[in-house]
């Protein structure tokens, strides 16, 4: 059914949903908080009604109450709990019938290889957290036939593009009989920012510093500027587009030059200006033909790499601001002219509604 | 469940679908000729097993036969019905149980005004013809009603788009409790054509010719350049994103002079010069100030417009290419930079591959 006839339906038949889906939120970090805030928000609204948070935990504390958590009053009782986390509390407070989600917010890789243990009992999983789907193909396909098994959903809406309508457009795209052809696009908020505002005048060490300041980028910029979490990404754009590709399958070429890599974190920001003449050279040369640096994940012919590229200025990805993602899909239906998707692809505000979408489908 | 498990899950569980759901198709023009060619290709997957044709009419003949029509036979025959097409003859065709659903692809007043008897028994409708929805509000509400009293889906991700992920992502914004603040984009695949391709040297009469040459605009190219299609598209838009407004609260600036608008379908081509010249000051005052010309539909305060607009060159909805369709929708969750979806908005193709996305959905 349509969703606006799903929605219909439910306005004259409320009974189709007569418990709430039971909710355990994993990771209560900045995504995990604005989890917390926007069921706060829902209080008052009749999605308020469709989910009732039971346990919360991170990795120090948890608090389970079967009757129901304020999400307003979570974080406080958590940190009054005296009860350790443990992975195997999650299961415990979602004992029993009825509709269960677990909302993984954390980047833990304890917590993603219990996903597909929840899924073959039939426990809903949404995640922001792309260690389940994003790393090795023996675990996506575990996954996938544990979700099968307990005929449990697994939303992922989150991981990829912080909840912009990447992954579900895909499969819509494979649901109806398309194959996808190729897959390209500006995955990293972070690198969005850094590449939308260079200029090749200021020193690119120095963006790199407010980028990190602002939050834009991992306390550790060199999470981002090595690739990896674009590798995860696109890992999981090309499973979900049938390219059943492993980790090592993606060539990724990180911006890190090795005598950055080996540096403590400590030492790091006194030697970032090392990024700043490779860089700029980079630039000069694109911009002497026009053309603009962009950092890309792409999807070919059954080949993935990632890396930055120079791209002519009305390039499709070209284009964008801030920490906007952008992807262009082609597939039979889009064989010339991409279908392209583009918005705020990172902070915890999307990110936690972009969980909250996939909890909200999963109680369906 | 996410519609990765549903894949799944179907794959574990054929006998969730143990009848294929039985199609009526309304109209053997360009696009329902493309729906039938689309139904031939998914005979060798399982996409076939899915759905059963039972049904074919256009405006003079109707076929019928509950065993099943072969899609690729269907043309020849109707073409050798005797039977004369009748819209009862539709229900008949369907009567009975199990999933059914009428594909309309007309442009006809009579099938719009029949959605809703179809809904209210509960066969659902996937429609890529915008009089249903985009026309009177008072046959959207009665359309809205019957889909709920029916439990029946209405499938219009063709209304607008061509099947692109508008309408959808619209309703998973509003599902996941966003409010939709402002919608604005370019609706016309005709008119994006037409203005991507302008330069103002050319005139824009020529640039119009070619475009109906090559099936771009409507017969009587008036019928794009009115705005009248993008008011209804914008209608539809506005009113999925919970701004119920009724056609006449759209305000459509008309590209059409009051002297093309009066002329006979004969007299028209000699006469469209007489839209070059309004046109190249236009281009030339736009040009003046770095500004592209785009055919623009907005729905921002509550309030509708539809008309040209001269925007910067760095405006999201200032590029794209060929016929693409641009929209750009603003909401609690993208207050500032907008979600943009872009892609290819019009053609057989994509508008018959957008409807039986639809029926696949309602046929779950």
């Amino acid at each position: 059914m349509s969703l606006a006839a799903v929605e219909i339906a439910r306005g004259v038949a409320p009974q189709a949903h007569p418990a709430p889906a039971r909710i355990a939120l994993l990771g209560t970090g900045t995504v995990g908080s604005a989890v917390l805030s926007r069921l706060v928000s829902w209080d008052a609204s009749p999605l308020g009604r469709r989910v009732q948070l039971v346990h919360v935990a991170n990795s120090r504390h948890a608090v389970s109450d079967r009757s129901g958590l304020a999400p307003g009053e979570a974080t406080q009782r958590l940190a009054l709990a005296p009860q350790a986390s443990s992975i195997e509390a999650v299961d415990a407070a979602l004992h029993g019938d009825g509709v269960r989600v677990v909302v993984d917010a954390t980047a833990s890789e304890i917590v993603a290889e219990r996903h597909a243990h929840w899924l073959a009992q039939g426990i809903h999983v949404a995640t922001a957290c792309k260690i389940g789907q994003g790393t090795s193909l023996s675990r996506w396909h575990a996954i996938r036939a544990a979700s099968a098994v307990g005929h449990a959903g697994y939303g992922d809406s989150a991981t990829v593009g912080a909840g912009l309508p990447l992954l579900r457009s895909l499969r819509e795209l494979r649901a109806g009989g398309d194959r996808i052809h190729a897959i390209a696009g500006v995955l990293s908020g972070s690198l969005a920012w850094l590449f939308n505002n260079y200029d090749g005048m200021r020193p690119f060490s120095a963006l790199v510093r407010q980028a990190r300041d602002a939050g834009y980028t991992e306390p550790d910029p060199r999470d981002d500027l090595s690739g990896e979490d674009v590798r995860r990404k696109l890992l999981i754009l090309a499973r979900a587009a049938g390219v059943e590709l492993d980790a090592d399958e993606v060539s990724v070429t990180s911006l890190v030059p090795p005598e950055l890599a080996i540096l403590s974190k400590e030492a790091l920001d006194g030697a970032l200006p090392a990024l700043d003449t490779p860089l700029r050279e980079r630039f000069a040369a694109a911009y002497k033909r026009g053309e603009k640096l962009r950092f890309i994940a792409r999807l070919q012919d059954g080949r993935a790499k990632v890396g930055l590229e120079s791209l002519p200025g009305n390039h499709p990805l070209a284009g964008g601001a801030g920490t906007d993602n952008r992807v262009a899909i082609w597939s039979d239906r889009y064989p010339s002219q991409p279908l392209v998707i583009q918005g705020p692809g990172a902070g915890a505000e999307v990110t936690a509604a972009g969980l909250l979408d996939d909890v909200l489908r999963l109680a369906r």
